[in-house]
Order: C-alpha cells, then structure tokens, then sequence
C-alpha cells in the first residue's frame, strides 16, 4: 500500500487522509445498513487501505502497532480469549 | 482476533461493534490533533481490531477483501504506483 500510494498520500497530507478515512467508515455504515455484502467487502478493504496510508504518513507500522497492543491477548485481561467481564 | 474477541464480538452484534470502530476513529483523530504518537499508535492497532471483528461478524476475510480490490494495484488506473491524475 505504501509503494501503491505513498507518493499521493504525502501529497494529500495527514488531515485529509483522515477525513477519507471517516468517509469510508461512513460508507461501511450504509453498506450494513442495507445490507449490500459486495459494499460491505469494499467498504472494509478501503478502511484497510486508508488507514494503512493514514499509518504510512504517520510514520507507524500497522501490523507492529497492532502486535504491540494485541500479540499478547486482550491488552486488559491479558487472557486469548479475552475474558474481561465488562 | 478471531480467537481473542469472537465470542464477545458475536453477544456484542454488528451494530454496536461498528459504533466501537467509529468511537476508536474519533479517539484517532484526536490522538492526531493533540500530536500523541503513542495515542496514535494505539488507537491505529484499535482501529484495526475493530474492523477485523466487525470482518469477522460480518463473515468477511479483511485480507482477501483487501487483496481482491487492492491486490493488482490501484483499482481506478490499474497501475501500481498510482497514476490516476485526479
């Protein structure tokens, strides 16, 4: 994704690769709401795409971001599966 | 995180795992106003767990949703980097 888009994602700039992401996020929410499963696919596959632009740009590395936080289990119950009562 | 979070993800339901996806989006974009590196990690490996239960509920595989519309480069101008010109 950062070969893909990284060149349009710096030109673009963090706040408004934010707001695409929200955009998709609000496109996902049609998508279930009427239940169009094609949408729904997509909708999901540009959230992936967006916020991994969102992470390019930022500087982070998604997957280690997400390991660090969730490699070990449920980052509050340390349990896999989660067993946090709440 | 299908193993970590899918029994609570299914009591939870799709409506209010999305609710959860837009409130980790919402904490994103004040983690990025704010300049809060490690908040954006976090709410970027959040924003990621969300989705990939909201996947999971909804029977999609993120990666091969990702990879069916992203995997041959960029669907618009088909080319990898980017070319489209808009």
């Amino acid at each position: 994704m950062k070969e893909l888009y990284f060149h349009r994602d710096s030109q673009r700039g963090v706040d408004k690769t934010f707001m695409w992401l929200t955009e998709e996020v609000g496109e996902l929410g049609r998508a279930i709401r009427t239940e169009n499963r094609e949408g729904m696919e997509e909708e999901i596959a540009d959230i992936l795409a967006w916020l991994s632009s969102l992470a390019n740009l930022l500087n982070i590395e998604m997957e280690k971001a997400a390991l660090k936080k969730y490699g070990m289990g449920c980052p509050r119950c340390k349990s896999n599966p989660c067993r946090c009562t709440f």
